[in-house]
């Protein structure tokens, strides 16, 4: 079979490169198998909100460890029905795509915020000191320190005191303009291809895509500057906007993460590191903070196995 | 106006944190406008190819410096028609598109590989020395050293003296299966996501998407494994690929590129570390290898001056 680009197998690799000799371990399928469930956890459905697009579902969990205000905001923005029948303004190739009203410059049209806030601080970033932070030794250009919290990529600066989401595939920000408090949370937007890390520190980002990043990252490419649609039939309607704990129980996804406070996840990040699937012939001894993708898998029963769920690559 | 999460200025940022004090410099904006003819390059009509996709044009360059053999047996392959009529296989979120002939596992309904030969040496690297690579001074968690060879996005290792394309945003491969020898360029792959580096020494890249990226990552994720699409009717298909050699001057697209063993490309760089529009806050101080995209532009008659063209991020 010559097609895949990938085969994941349970063969070790021979190593033909001097940077990363082959080391026992196991793959990435080996390391889901092994996990147990308390390596798992459920989604906190105060946390999680569910975009519904004509493609499907959008499942988008929020941070609000880090952009407290604007996750409160964008709970009441979502309760109150805001982004319901809104719509996808924008989608520029390998960078965001992003969604909020399209009439909101212009007073006499826009939507009303109801009850949320028109003006938030920016939240940038958070102290450093008491988050919980599970260090990535890996090599990061782009800040000091990183690691995870949450589920959450993270960067850090030991010196300046301060820690700060990192803008990795699929990531959720709220636009802003110019001043940097001028983001509000009720227009949103997505990473959509190479980390743009050089945002970081620069506007506020609110949680991460858990699923559903195919339907927003295959959505045309619109063609007016920075990749907003020219015309308005080329925009994409947002159905709905609830969050889990408003959903009927049985409508809810019912998904867990891996816990990246569990060994397995280190576990993981090694495999990752160095692969000993048949297919590779060198590893890197490396991962990238943005390269590492949590995996999610539907919620076992109690006392049910789960299937093995592995990434993709 | 509220929508733009960048806007492009001529002036300075205040910078807030600590990691990247203000600098003196230009944008992104002022280093294009200022470059001189000569910082162009115009493209190598044998060294680039125009695929026609339903939704539009997708145009690569080869890169026979690092996959001489491969690019040899690709240009054979175009110059016999191989890939007119065959198909995108393949879309797998945030990591490749893939292309080639459905039936190429079924010998007798395989579409014949004509003069072209079936099997190559895998050109996983090439040695260091005489490489012009300009180098990129940010460090790179997944190569001891990288930059830029003719545009291209370079990994290398002084200790095992071998250099090699890294796996960006819009780099193409040639698919294998396990024998590290078993691609022969009859199948290719670009990069649609976040790079997957860990790639990289594993399989012989073969070129870069210039332009048309947003034609191949817009289209619809495969749903099964992989994601290869599931039913033959979802491929899309590939109408004719023809090297710019072998097209009618006027129909060649007339572009250039900025060259990047210019002075003008590391000042673009500096302005990507150091972001000197309004909209930033924060400068990084570094830029990553898959991060910095090589400006296009039209080609400009002799005596006219060109548009400033920027890029987007």
């Amino acid at each position: 079979m010559r097609l895949p680009l990938l085969i994941i197998t349970a063969l070790f690799a021979a190593t033909h490169a001097s940077a990363a000799p082959p080391r026992p371990g196991l793959t990435s399928a080996q390391v889901i198998a092994a996990t147990q469930p308390s390596d798992w956890r459920a989604l906190d459905p105060e946390n999680t909100l569910l975009m519904e697009l004509p493609a499907g579902q959008v499942l988008i969990e929020l941070a609000p460890r880090f952009a407290p205000r604007h996750v409160a905001n964008i709970r009441t923005l979502i309760r109150e029905g805001y982004f319901d029948g809104l719509a996808i303004l924008r989608s520029q190739d390998n960078y965001v795509v992003q969604w909020g009203d399209p009439d909101a410059e212009a007073p006499e049209k826009a939507r009303s915020l109801g009850s949320a806030a028109r003006k938030l601080p920016a939240e940038f970033s958070v102290p450093l000191k008491g988050l919980p932070l599970q260090r990535l030794p890996d090599v990061d250009g782009w800040a000091p320190l990183t690691g995870f919290v949450d589920g959450m990529p993270v960067g850090a600066d030991p010196r300046s005191g301060r820690a700060w989401l990192a803008h990795c595939y699929g990531m959720v920000g709220a636009g802003r303009d110019n001043p940097a408090d001028s983001s509000n949370g009720s227009e949103l937007y997505a990473v959509s291809g190479q980390s743009p890390r050089g945002l970081d520190l620069n506007i506020t980002l609110v949680g991460r895509v858990l699923q559903g990043m195919q339907w927003l990252g295959a959505l045309p490419r619109g063609t007016a500057e920075m990749g907003f649609y020219a015309q308005p039939e080329q925009r994409t309607a947002i159905r709905r906007v609830r969050l889990l704990a408003d959903m009927p129980e049985p409508e809810r996804p019912q998904l867990e993460m891996l816990r990246t406070d569990s060994a397995a996840w280190r576990r993981l990040l090694d495999s990752r590191r160095f692969r000993r699937e048949e297919w590779f012939v060198h590893s890197p001894g490396h991962i990238g903070l943005c390269n590492a993708t949590v995996p999610l898998r539907p919620r076992t029963p109690a006392g049910a196995v789960p299937a093995a769920s592995t990434p993709s690559r």
